[in-house]
């Protein structure tokens, strides 16, 4: 595609949200506008963010900067500072993606409240009712995404088939998957194994019409055994932080051995290049928020300048391949 | 105790369960009886044990073999096969537990078929529903116990509440804590986040007189957060298997990155070491079925002769320390 000339994907960049924000926002910011194909709309309070800026030879980037007021923190209740701060950064950059000036969404900032104006603003697609966190999950296994990694704690099976047609649209658009098959993470493969949910969604994707495989069990996670592994999001999240949380303790005692062998620079490759495969989200820079009418992608809070990037690339994927309009269709079918 | 006579710890092995059985089960059955403070009960088909056993020079050693004419499998429904196969050698151990000729069970062979055949020839203590799996989930964090890993799939609070106070007697029993901390695993630490579950476990837990210190994320586990972590057994299973997977992906590709800087020799090493830090269940070999009146061990189907003398450790030190009896009498102030 890159070979084309496209139109640039326009991705608001929410500059106040994050452990590091504004300072590491802006700094990728003006990192992902130096690439082909976007334009950067840094969203937040005007004069911190052009502050921020004046640090980078940015003038004559594809970057602007449009104002909030207000800033939604990570301890604040989505719901309630929605209602009382309707200039809130995020809140400006999702209505620039509902009015149509920005392609995109991206935002490192509460996951609640991102969630929450997404659905508000953008509204969802429909046959959805609530909005998905979901994805690569491990780089270990680059074929497969796992839906949901957090947003459904309390799931039905009906939702569970969501979260597969959705998944099967990812692995279509974006991993070019062109039949992907389709598992439910359980405690055990055979089919009489699971809690309730499981056994239920079972039988309901038994009689669908997607390549369903079955029950795959945790270890199959890191194995790919699955184009797409469905599970309930309170599953889905602590799973996504153990990896996170294992992976680091592994990789810190893989250090302190490797000290007296290897150099410091040697160790600290190995490590990284491990971490990398670990953690699907940091490669990405955030994940996208599925269900919901526009691209939104959240990312972690300790995000810096090259997570910031990441996401925008990610954003813009997902606009040139469309993964909204594919997601309606299938949606339809349904 | 080491120093002072005891009495030896009669543990009955059941020598056909486990895919390396009989082979790698009487192998470690020989070692572990040359250790201190055991004694050995071989079950199994007694003319297979016995060819098995004449490998060994094990004439002197405490070890004997009990007949057992047949064998349940992997594949076999628990319940059915109990009913079929009443001389089968995981029933014939669990019933020398029963009449007191032997002091623990320990056994390789299908869990379905070992919880169902303990609960039904030991019963259950009273005031538990099931049986529980659970104890040390990492060996990066040896202070904390998880509960409960795979026996019971869909729970209430009060099941979880049941899982709490035998983490606690374990911690204090097996770990020396004399105050362990109780934490609920969850997709958040604040107390309004979790499933219906979660949240109704959170309250019940509050109103305890239990050291409860509120919920716990999956990056908390590796860092040994608290010493009792309570989840529903979908949830722990799953953990655990993904940890093993995930453990044996990185590792994999750690000796690959590693194969052009160190000697083969170094990287075994460094490999294991890992892995051991990983799986607590393969350093003690077999992880104790809580709740039934008696001590069972249940090792993993693909132990080989050093996880089996582990588990035979293992089993000591639970009668040594008299863990049912403590549990008896926790569960007694409920």
């Amino acid at each position: 595609m890159s070979g084309r000339k496209e139109k640039p994907v326009r991705v608001a960049v929410d500059a106040m949200g994050g452990d590091y924000a504004p300072f590491e926002i802006v700094k990728g910011a003006v990192q992902a506008a130096g690439e082909d194909g976007v334009e950067i709309i840094l969203v937040g309070i005007e004069d911190v963010v052009r502050k921020e800026l004046a640090r980078y030879d940015a003038a004559n980037l594809p970057l602007r900067v449009v104002n909030a007021s207000e800033v939604i923190g990570y301890d604040e209740s989505p719901v309630a500072a929605l209602r009382q701060k309707p200039d809130a950064s995020l809140v400006v950059a999702l209505q620039l993606v509902k009015t149509g000036e920005a392609d995109a969404m991206v935002s490192m900032g509460s996951t609640g409240a991102i969630m929450a104006g997404a659905k508000w603003i953008l509204g969802t697609l429909r046959g959805i009712k609530r909005p998905v966190m979901g994805g690569t999950f491990l780089r270990l296994a680059p074929n497969t995404v796992v839906f949901d990694m957090g947003a459904n704690v309390d799931c039905k099976p009906s939702l569970l088939l969501n979260f597969a047609v959705m998944g099967c649209v990812v692995a279509r658009k974006t991993l070019n998957i062109t039949n992907p098959t389709v598992a439910i993470l359980s405690n055990g493969a055979e089919e009489g194994k699971g809690n309730r949910l499981v056994k239920e969604t079972y039988q309901l994707f038994k009689n669908s019409d997607m390549n369903f495989i079955g029950s795959v069990e945790g270890h199959d996670i890191p194995l790919g055994k699955a184009n797409v592994i469905v599970c309930d999001g309170f599953t889905g999240n602590v799973l996504l932080k153990f990896s996170e949380g294992l992976g680091q303790a592994i990789i810190g005692r893989l250090k302190a051995t490797l000290k007296e062998r290897l150099s410091e620079d040697e160790i600290e490759v190995i490590g990284s290049d491990l971490l990398a495969l670990i953690s699907a989200a940091d490669v990405e820079g955030g994940g996208m928020l599925y269900g919901v009418d526009g691209v939104v992608i959240i990312g972690h809070g300790r995000a810096q300048s090259p997570q910031l990037a990441s996401a925008v690339r990610h954003a813009r994927l997902m606009v040139e391949t469309d993964v909204i309009g594919a997601l309606r269709l299938e949606l339809a079918k349904l």
